[in-house]
């Protein structure tokens, strides 16, 4: 038993029986390994009190830090809390504080407290409750033997919130030994091998720091994790290699941490005092969702067109009816004078369009599912892109894809802007 | 320790530093209980030969299957096979079969095997090796006291493979057991006790078919699971609840299974031959990308108008300045004003109308943020409606959850069409 090390307890019937995959865990085990925390155990259990109190009897001998995640809602099927209370060998008591709080939770909602919540203010005797600021279920505070139990919801959201307020500073002060750090690498407009190959030599194993890509939906994440016999030594390993790896990549690299290219866009269109609209078919509004959901877009974002019909593009952006005849909706034409017109109509600075087929179905031989054509109006004309995505890519894919092309256009352009 | 119980085991660094989201363990869960068998224990260890022994060794006293995923690479890092041979008490034997497999896979690729491949071919001594049709490394399936131990590759494709052509075959030619079927209901427009108050007798603990509610971002699964002697039995009472089920809930259930509200919407648009169009400021573009994630929605949805300023809501939807001076844009006169305009001017036969403050700025003591109004306009009018999110939900959660609450108003007013 190390102290730096954690048990991860998952519970839940619909994770036992496959119905739910379990993202907490790693979410947990990723925020513990950057607190240099280990995770040795995982278990996952259904809705059942031996079950559960066997599976928290069993962490408690492995690791001094056991996370429980799961079973605190307000129904029947929610046993945690009893679970838990049978491997401290206590009772459940209520407590006060807590049941004001979920009172609390549904007068603010203009609700009374169903008679079921009731169960949620239940907390072992000699346990500690944990605030929950977003949810009505409070989180669980215990010591079993040599180890710290939390337990908290199993909804991710409040799960998270309740780790990051009040578990993480309590670990923080506790850790010892080995400082770890860590940070990812964004990068979008290559594929994993062709980024792999450019830091090969960073990424050799058994290397400090340790590098390693992970691929997701064309976006290339480039981990670092740096260790030394400080905080400051491993910063300086890690601030090394991320210089390199920055220099190697270029533009490649648009963010990092959980950055999103909307994010970095939007920032941009804020430093750079620039305005967007955009016009879209097959996107069909996500390309708007991406640059508004970011706080403050109203700086920059003016207004989309959702132009599915053709008698849209038409009516709403002025692209000629005989263009479309001529050359069809999805067209290289067709993207320029959606952007084109979208730029005039809404006064922008920067006007994207996009239409292309996400199909599964309305392919031809000659215009194949995942054909998407991107124009990007701007200060200095306008330029288009024609992609064609697998075909055996589905809908959302070729729709997510499409999305992240535009706005790394328009991240490229205002930075050749700067530039 | 029954006949119709399993445990799962994942191996990986990966996943204990969570890096990584075990979608595996979902998966055989799920395949597991489609043959009628629970998993009632799971383990995830690191790449450490002790770890995994000892995992090995406690889930073979849980339960009758064991199936192991992960860590059968070629890299000194994969220790599954030694773990195993250790948990079995058992020497590693390089297989001639699984060493001239290992080699083909290479050789069809017109390379030739790196020695460090050797060691797929290593199998703990009475075991068997598992084909593996799609990668490099064998499977392994081995006997430990009562129990048997499935050894299969952590990449998902190859375990699946492995899975469904080799494991399931006999797990189903031993399966003497209880069938199992199980089927979830989704529901919106009510929160989770409400919802499982009004179904209470049904979700008693022990009973068959077993019911439990989960909540995901205001949908409410109700998941049931009924157990029977044949598949017959065990559908029937799956069939007997589902309808009680429904008729308690009646139309606050859209759906069942991975359905979205966006696909019932669909679905309901084009079996009564209508259109829709939206006009949206806070969503951003949201609905209209949620409407257009369908397949052949082009059939319905006419065009998207993300009207973020002010001008844009005067300009593309006719929304008198002068109301919205008066009024402000988040008001219910603002949201009626942008359905009607987007109705009249898209001519679809209904239109939605969004405005609000997704915040977190933007809000104030009288319009604080998460107020959000919503209007549709259809053959038989306009209706509005006020909300009032949380202002402790993130934007993207209000964002979120106005697009829901738009598409079940859509929903509903079909449903009271047809009825």
């Amino acid at each position: 038993m190390s102290s730096g090390t954690a048990a991860i307890i998952s519970i839940g019937n619909e994770l036992i029986l496959g119905q739910v995959v379990d993202t907490n865990t790693a979410w947990l085990a990723g925020r513990l390994s950057e607190l240099g925390i280990v995770t040795t155990l995982h278990l996952t259990v259904g809705d059942d009190e031996q079950d559960i109190r066997r599976a928290v009897v069993q962490a408690a001998e492995k690791a001094p830090i056991v996370i429980v995640s799961g079973g605190l809602g307000p129904t029947l099927d929610d046993v945690t809390r009893q679970g838990v209370a049978k491997a401290l060998g206590v009772e459940l008591r209520e407590d006060p504080v807590c049941l004001e709080h979920v009172k609390a939770f549904f007068a603010k909602r203009g609700r009374t407290m169903p008679d079921m919540n009731r169960v949620q203010a239940l907390v072992p005797a000699g346990a500690q409750p944990i605030a929950n600021t977003c949810g009505t279920a409070p989180g669980i505070r215990a010591q079993l033997g040599r180890a710290t139990i939390y337990v908290v919801p199993g909804v991710p959201l409040e799960m998270q919130e309740m780790f990051v307020r009040s578990i993480k500073p309590e670990l923080l002060a506790q850790a010892g030994g080995r400082a770890l750090v860590a940070r990812k690498l964004l990068c979008f407009g290559a594929g994993e091998s062709d980024i792999a190959n450019q830091i090969a030599d960073l990424m050799k194993r058994g290397r400090n720091p340790l590098v390693g890509t992970t691929p997701h939906e064309m976006i290339i994440g480039v981990r670092v994790v740096a260790t030394g016999a400080s905080p400051a030594e491993a910063q300086d390993l890690l601030d090394q290699d991320l210089a390199e790896i920055r220099r190697r990549l270029g533009d490649l690299v648009y963010g990092q941490e959980d950055e999103t290219l909307a994010d970095v866009v939007g920032h941009m269109l804020i430093a750079a005092k620039r305005t967007v609209a955009v016009a879209e078919s097959c996107t069909g509004g996500w390309l708007a969702k991406s640059l508004t959901d970011i706080s403050g877009s109203s700086a920059y974002f003016l207004r989309g067109y959702v132009t599915y019909s053709n008698q849209a593009k038409s009516e709403l952006l002025g692209v000629p009816a005989r263009m479309i005849d001529q050359f069809g909706a999805v067209s290289e034409e067709t993207a320029r004078a959606m952007a084109m017109g979208c730029k005039a109509r809404a006064a922008a600075d920067y006007a994207v369009g996009i239409t292309g087929i996400a199909g599964p179905t309305g392919g031809t031989a000659e215009k194949p599912v995942g054909l998407v054509y991107i124009a990007l109006a701007g200060p200095n004309g306008t330029e288009a892109r024609k992609l064609l995505f697998g075909e055996h890519l589905l809908r959302w894919q070729i729709r997510d894809r499409a999305t992240k092309v535009a706005l790394n256009m328009l991240r490229l352009a205002l930075l050749q802007r700067q530039g």
